[in-house]
Formats: structure tokens, sequence, C-alpha cells
């Protein structure tokens, strides 16, 4: 039982279904809630577009800038998209909820399984991005990436199988120490910048790197679609409406709005100061790293920097553990994986869920070794896709309705899902032999899988329907059978058993060793109440062969019967004296399981000692 | 099924028992089976001795020729003593079954613990030796040691599995190959050194190692307990006496002799010539092929002694694999290991023993990466530990029969055990670090392993025994309970088999979720066959808990009945299937197995699809 009092020590008591409630947001909280995925993306994104761009030069960052504006017009149209669907969808709609609703089941299961892979990727990327900051900070820690990426995964889903309580307060303090923080380094850094007090980190240090290749249209578009990792999470508002106190839609859209604004101002802060500042990318330290560094100096300052940006991303890679067990419950309800993602657990969080997630980034984690910018080639071509299917979806729910205001809806909608989808386009491309390629081929695999389990549960359920069943009648017949090897305490408790099941009761004993045979029937003679035994002859020593061929033979005598065999087993007190027993009841279970109209039963009799 | 297939092509068809009968061997085929072990260490023996002297420089190494004849007149005492007892034995007598016969219990576990070590080490340094003969011929092989020697025991595991036929035919080629193509070496090496022909070896290498400590007594006792390896296996023949035809005894007492004057040729010669040729042992080639090339030059002959070298190693290997598993199957018919190991396998072998002696030989090798010389300050103790108990078990023997002879026995007996006792004592306290001590800790770790197993068989067979026993009157009562999660075809057919049980029959359905149990409680209605329906709540969302609460209110109502839990189970058609549902059914029943009076069984519905 020590594996109960370990889960209760991890995990916590249980929580009775009936306390199942939501808190509701207010529009502070709520901010505070859904921002966290969004906004965290600050930490690397600019990092990811230096890192395409520096293989042309360091004359190539200058890139960067126009990438940035042009990443921040797509921030406005999505969001200004999912504004528009929060209005269809006042009590939430997730990309796998509203595209199976408007465009069926199959585009529906590609947004689940592109959904999947996004959350095992958030918790991956947020995780090595956040390790990044803290050893950024402290560099004698970067060796250990691996190992603290792993504890930090495994400590966040520890917290989630207790499930969390209270998120709000929880999430509210770095959300806006981050904010307010990097607020904080971009107004000081345009001060510093006016007044010329910078001088070029490049220059000093003398490492300004040569391009290997030209500044072509190709890699531009890479740096693009490396910096798309800026988006990541913005859909989280509008996934999570009946979370706000009402009016819930009016609300979010409020904070969708805020929340898309903040992360322009951030995002083409950070990327402008870091063009200015000449920052140049490098192994060992993030790009934000050396711009705070640069900004406030070697100070306490910088250190609250690195770290609420380690705490956001911490806090981002929690919400993949309430999304991905959420969404991979939706698709358990629909029987497209197994049922067990839908079960809850003491606690209820979905345990299942929480579990394969942290298996699933752990392993990504190591494979990549926790290196952020090579987990992000695979990250953003999910989260398009669902955003993609997801605004087709409402342009089609538009079209359907035609409601007052359905022109707009429309239009709205085929801009975003134009904008996005174009973008997934290009992220597949230029990233495809980076990594895209695993999600390209990931996603109509995790498809057709779905379909082969839901055809699966379709099977059963048409085979276990009970339309057009009927009482069945009593048996004509029921055949007991105790199998027995030697007459013990525990074979008497068989046989009485054995007796109160059926008149037709009998022993049986398999002969392997003919010198033991009379003992048996001499002994079975005296406590066998009048049974009869029949005894098999076994020229290979298997017990399981003779038997089975002595089922065939009950089994060809009468039609509509049961034979029910008792296996009398004695239970040894101590865990370790299983080992010290044959395990012949188990063989012979397994040589019965596919066999019809036969009941395999464990009469146990226990020991003391 | 795949399993069974891969299983009878491995292993081959079963064979009956009646086909277990033993051949009897002549003189010449008995001496093949039963020296390849002894003889196939003159293949390391001499490398042991001159890799412990050559740390006093290659001048020490002189000091292998007193060690050498020290070692032959020890062969000359033990297999004097082995020869008498051969005729207090004619049965044949292991070390176990004598000292358990005249020393009692204890020194008999001691002896059995001995003797499992030895055979496990007797494969591990056997296979190793012969893996070094074949990289000393081929050295591009060297580096894939520990893969081959893996693959060597593999194959002689299934090839024991089989159950080999026609022993005697296979062992007698090689045997006398190896013993032919030694003394056609030792014979030509003498040649020439009395011709002066063959160059001392070691000025032309160059390489004459220098001492990095004084040749010492204790540096002397330690190159003489390396080469006590030469002795092992030389106790077969006296443990196999009923294998040969008649008169038994008197045919295994003239192989015995035969046996150790061959071996002390072998040894002795192989060591003079190593020594007169000035051979010094080296990584990647062992002495004896060093000592192959001088005297054959690269020729086939060469080839051919690296050949039959590897050869015996294997069938001295494969030896092990008949004694391991026959001496487990001793321990196991009196209760001190675990049952398992006195079952014959389809074909008529110790199937148990043979897993396990290959796993733990495998294990040894890949821990000690195939080296030989690693592994034989291991080897000897417990082969002189189990002779030294059987020595003395003799001379207890003789001493209380006191027939004609006695007081020759008693001396014969005597000095043999003084012999090899010491050598015991020597070989533990001069190899002690080198890896002796593993073996002095494991012996007594083991014997307390055996008898904490035959406690706790003593105590299952007192627990089960029917002593007193009377038949047991019939149940007063029989509660069925039938567990319902819904109600689909595979609950009909437990229903009805419920109903065959007992009068006493209910269902009990735990609510989990409120609102599904109205449609359980209508279709029960229209299926139950008048059966009620017990519903339980279940607000932490368990089963069992729940359940085990109505137990005990059942068991406290009635004493003397058993409560059957029916539980309906689908079976898939498919293995992969079983992941796609809930294992509920096997978690009720780990909560129900320490429970008394209460048994469990499953009613399956096989699916088609």
């Amino acid at each position: 039982m020590s594996v109960q009092r370990l889960k209760r020590v991890l995990v916590g008591r249980p929580i009775p279904t009936s306390l199942d409630q939501h808190e509701r947001l207010s529009r502070v909280t709520g901010l505070a809630v859904f921002a966290s995925d969004a906004l965290s993306s600050v930490a690397y994104a600019t990092e990811a577009i230096l890192l395409v761009l520096v293989a042309a030069g360091t004359a190539a960052l200058g890139a960067s800038l126009p990438i940035a504006l042009a990443i921040a017009i797509l921030v406005g149209i999505v969001v200004t998209s999912f504004r528009q669907s929060i209005l269809a969808y006042p009590k939430g709609g997730g990309a796998y909820v509203v595209t199976r609703e408007n465009l069926g089941r199959y585009p529906s299961l590609v947004a689940g399984a592109a959904l999947l892979i996004d959350y095992v990727l958030t918790v991956a990327v947020s995780t090595a991005a956040g390790i990044d900051a803290i050893t950024s900070a402290i560099p004698p820690l970067y060796p250990h990436r691996v190992v603290l990426c792993t504890a930090g995964v495994v400590a966040i889903a520890i917290a989630n199988l207790r499930g969390i309580r209270e998120a709000g307060r929880l999430f509210a303090g770095p959300t806006y120490l981050f904010v307010g923080s990097y607020l904080a380094m971009i107004g000081w850094g345009l001060v510093q910048w006016l007044g010329g007090e910078v001088g070029p980190a490049v220059e000093a240090s003398g490492a300004a790197p040569r391009g290997i290749e030209a500044l072509t249209l190709f890699l531009a578009l890479r740096a693009f679609a490396s910096g798309c990792a800026a988006l990541t999470g913005i859909e989280a508002v509008s996934d999570g409406v009946p979370a706000f106190r009402t009016p819930e839609a009016q609300h979010a859209r409020q904070v969708l709005a805020v929340l898309g604004l903040i992360l322009i101002v951030l995002f083409v802060g950070v990327t402008f100061l870091v063009y200015v500042f000449r920052v140049v990318p490098v192994a060992g330290e993030t790009t934000n790293s050396q711009l705070a560094r640069l900004v406030f100096g070697q100070s306490p300052l910088y250190y609250l920097v690195q770290g609420v940006t380690a705490l956001i991303l911490v806090l981002a890679a929690n919400t993949s553990f309430a999304d991905f067990p959420r969404v991979a419950s939706f698709l358990a309800r629909d029987g497209f994986v197994p049922r067990q993602f839908g079960n809850r657990g003491d606690r209820l969080a979905y345990s299942n869920g929480i579990l394969i997630l942290t298996v699933l980034s752990v392993s990504l984690l190591v494979v990549f070794h926790g290196d952020t910018h090579a987990l992000i080639p695979l990250y953003a071509v999910g989260v398009f896709l669902s955003f993609t299917l997801k605004q087709a979806s409402m342009v089609r729910y538009w079209l359907r309705r035609r409601q007052p205001g359905w022109v707009s809806g429309v239009s709205v909608q085929a801009v975003g899902a134009m904008a996005t989808g174009l973008v997934m386009v290009i992220i597949a491309v230029t990233k495809f032999t980076h990594g895209a390629w695993i999600v390209v081929v990931l996603i109509p695999t995790l498809v057709v899988a779905f379909v082969t389990v839901r055809q699966h549960y379709d099977q059963v359920a048409r085979q276990l329907s009970i339309d057009g069943a009927e009482v069945e009648p009593p048996l004509r017949a029921h055949i007991v059978l105790v199998l027995v090897g030697d007459v013990h305490r525990g074979v008497l408790r068989a046989i009485r058993y054995a007796r109160a099941l059926s008149e037709d009761a009998r022993g049986v004993y398999v002969e392997i060793t003919p010198e033991h045979t009379r003992r048996v029937e001499e002994r079975w003679g005296r406590f066998g109440g009048g049974m009869p035994l029949v005894v098999l002859r076994s020229p290979y020593r298997s017990v399981a062969g003779p038997l089975l061929e002595y089922l065939d033979h009950l089994q060809r005598q009468t039609a509509d019967q049961f034979v029910t065999i008792i296996l009398p087993e004695f239970i040894p007190a101590r865990w370790w004296q299983h080992l010290l027993h044959n395990q012949t009841a188990l063989l012979i279970k397994g040589a019965l399981l596919f066999r019809k109209g036969v009941i395999v039963t464990n009469v146990p009799y226990h020991l003391d000692q």
C-alpha cells in the first residue's frame, strides 16, 4: 500500500465531485490568467528571428524590424477575428469544438491533432525558454539544462495532479510583474537610446559574425516564420469566455484587445531595442538577457527581469496542463482517443492526460537537449493550422446564419483565415527540413489513429447493444470443475464453494507424475464430499492441454451451458512469496481466456504467515 | 500465439515423459563427455599464473614451473580422493548430495551455494576464454568480445532448452581433437626446444616488462591460487558414475585416472614451453595462442589449435548447463529454492534453471567486459569449498561405517580435505581484494536465502495440511453480486450466469455520474429478470470504496457465507484494443484480493471484431 501513500503525499486527498465549481474572473485577473501563454513568447520570439537572419551576417539583422511589424499586423488580424468569434461563441469555443460544429468530423480531428501537438510543444518550448532565462543569469547551471527542464515539467505536472485551486491569484502577480518589468526595460532602454548612452554591443565585443549566405526572400520568410511563435497562446481568451464574470463576452473581448496591444508593444519594443543596441544571439545567453543587462547593468533589476521571465514561462507551460487534458477529454468523449482520457482522478483533474503530456514533453526536451530554438520549427505549424481551421469554421458559421453583422463577420474571418493559412504554409515550407516535417507527418497519423479508435468503439457498442435483446432463459446445464494438483485446505474450501454453485460439480486432476495419483485419489475420497474425481493423463506434462480436451468433450455433449472451472489458490501473506509458487493458475487462465462458455474462478485461501 | 510459434522454432516440439532414458557411455565416450570441463582449463590456467607473476617482472616468470608442479601434485591428491569416493558412491554423488547425507543440512547448503556459483562462473569463464581463443586468431574481432560472449552463451542455452540428445557423440570429436592437437603442440615444441630452433619471443618483441613489485611469497601464492583454476571441472566423473556402462564404478575410476594424467601432462607441458619460449602475457592474444604460433607458425595447424580450444571451452560451458539445473532441481526438491526449478519443460529439460543460468552468466560477462582473467579470482573459491566439503563428508562416511578399507579411505579423504581446504583459504585470502570477496559474501547470503525459502514452504505446508480436517458442511448462504457500469449484452450473460449460481443474486451499480443512474435502472428493470439492483453512491468517483463498504455490510449480517462478485467483461478481438478500455475490473480484483470470503469472477463476453 506504499504506492497509495506516496500518491497521497504527492497528489493530496481525494476531492468529492460536488466541489467541482468554477470561480469567475474579473477582467484584471482574467487578463493575468489568459495572457501568460501569449505574452511569454516575447521571451524567445525576437531571438528566433535573429537566429535565422544572422546566417546572412550582422548587417542582415536590420530585417528584424520590418518582420516584427509584419508580425504585429498579424497579431492585429488574429485578435480582431477572435474578438469577433466571441460574439458567435459566447460560451467559449476552442478550435476543435468550433470546427466540429461548422466543418464536420475530419477537419475537427485535424484541429484536435494540431492542438494536442501544440500543447506538448508549448510545455517543451516554454520550459526550455524559462530555463534559458535562468541559465543566462546563472551561467554555471547551463550544462544542466535538460535536468532542470525535466524537473520543471515534473513539478508543474504534480501541481496539476493536485488540481490547482486559486489559479487566478497565482497568475496575477507574475503576469503583471512581467508586463511591468518589460515595459520598464523598454522605456528605460528608449531613454538611453535617445540619450545615446549605450554603446553598441557588437563593436565592443568585436565578434561581429560574417554572413554565410545572402539575405534572400526565403531566408527573410523563414525568419518571419520563426517570429510567428509570438502568436502562440493568443487563442486562450476566446476559448475561455465562460470563466469571466458577466457580461462574459464583453469582458473577454475587452481583455483580448488589451492583450493584443500589450503583446505588440512588448514584442516590437524588444525587437527594436535589440536592433538598436546591436545585440547578437550567442550560445549560453538569450538576447533578452543581453538586452536587460545592457539596459539595467548587472543590477537587481536585471535579475528581476530574468526571474519574472522564467516565472511567466512556467505559467505558460502550466496552461497547457489545463488545455491538453481538456481537449483530450473532448476527444475521449467523442470516442476518438481511449476513454481513459475522459476519467477524472481523485482530485478532479484529468490525470491520464496530465501524465501523458508530461511523458511526451519531457521526451521532447531530452531528445532536443532542452534547446528552445531547436524546438521552435516544430511549434507554430500546429498553432496556425488550428487558427486557420477555426477562422474558416467561423466563415461557414456566418454564411449559414446570416444574422445581423454577418457580412462583417465573414469578411473579418475570411481575412483572418487567409492570413493565418498563408503563414502556416510559409512556416511549413521554410521550416520543413528544420523539423516542421515531423508535425506535417504527425498530424495525419494522429487523425488516422483517432478514426481507428472511433471505429473500434463503434463496433464494440454495436456488438454490446441490447437493441432487440430479450431476457435470457435460465441455464439448462452448469458444470463446475474443481482443478486440483493436490488435496490441501485450500482445496477443501474450493470443494465447498463448488457444491454451492451446482449439483453437477466434479474434481479434475491432471496426472503429471503417475506416482502422485493414488495419494490424490485417496485424499479426494475422504474429503471430496461424494464429488466424482476425473483423472486426465498428460504425457507432455502440460496441465492446459488435457484440460482443454476434456472441455471440448463436455461442451460437445450439451449445448447452452456454462462450464465453471474453479482454481483453488492460496494467497501468501507477503508479496515476494508469490515468486516461490508455480503460477499454473495464471497460465490456465491465459489458456482459457478466449474460450467461449467457460468461466474461470479463483477461490482464494489466505495464509497467515 | 506467435510467442508459442517462436518457442517451437527455437526449442522444438514437446517430448513425452516416457522418452526420459539414459544412454550409457563407454569409457572412450565417457572420457570425452566428462573431460571437457577439466581439460579446457588448460586454455587459461597458465596465463592466469603468468599474469600474477609478471607484476614482479619477466625474471619472476620462472616461478611458474614450481607452481605448475605444485598444482600437478594437487591434481594427483584430488583425483585419488575422488577415485576413492566412487567406491562409496557407485551411483554418483555430487558435493551437495554427499554433504547432506554425511554432514547435514547447513554444510550441504554451503556446498549447494558454492556449486551454483561455480556453474555460473564456469559458463562465464569458459565462454570468455573460448572467445579469447578466437579473437587471438582473428584480432579484428577483439573489440566485439562482449557481444560474441553473449551470443555464445545464448546459443548454448537454446541447444540445452531443446534438450541435447546424442551428447556423447557430440563431445567425443572435439575433446580428442583438443587432446591430440595439444599433445602435438607440446611434442613438436619440445623437439624445437631441444634443437634450439626457436628464438626467445621476448627479446624479439623488445617489450620485456620490468617488475613493479618484488616476487614475495604472497605474490607466489596468489599466482598458485590463480593456477588452481586448472582443477575446476575435475569432479564431473565422480558425479556422473551411473552414466557409464557396467561395471560403472570401475569404468569411472579408470576414466578419472586417465583424465588426471592427461590434465597434468597438458598443463605442465604448456607451462613449461611457455616458460622456455619466454612467452609474456599481452592484451589481445592469449599466451597459448602465442605459444601455438611459435610452435606451428601462422599455419593451418595454428588455426586448428585455436579452433579446438574454442570448441572445448564451449563444451565446458555446456556441461554447466546440465549441472546447474540439476543441482537447482535437487535444492528445489528439498524446498530450498523456488519449486519452479524442479519443473521440467516441454523438452524434458529443467528450463527455469537453464534460463536463470543464462541471465546470470551473461550479466557477469557484461559486467566484467568478457575478460577471462578478471573473472578468475571469483572462480576457484567455490570449487575448492565444494571439494573440501565433499572430502570432509567422505571422512565422516568412512569413520561411521568402518567397512573394509576404511582406514585408507579416511586417510586419503583427510589428506584431500586438508589440501583443498588449505588451497581454498589461500585463494580466498590472496584473491580477496581482486574479487574473491564477492563469493565470500555471496555464499552465506545464498544459504540464508535457501533457509528462508524452506521456512516459507514449511509454513505453507503446515497451514495447508489436511491433518485433522473434516469434510466441510454445505454453505449456509451464498450471495452473488453482479457489478455493472451499464447494461449491455455482456451484462445480460452475467445476469444469466448469476441466476444459475444462487437464489440470492443482486445487481450492484456504483453511481459516479448521477445522470447515468436512471438509464441503468430503466434497462435493469427490463433485462434484470426480476433481480434487485443496489445503487451505491460514490462522492469520490471510486468504484472500489463503496463496494467494499457494501461488502462489510453484507458480511456483518451473515457469518459462514461466500460473496461472489461477478464482473461482466468483454474481451476485444485484438490485443491492442485492450488499451482502449478502462481496466476497472483489474483494479477491483486487486482491491478484493486480500478480502476473505469474497470470490471475484469475470464473466467474459467475446467480441468478434
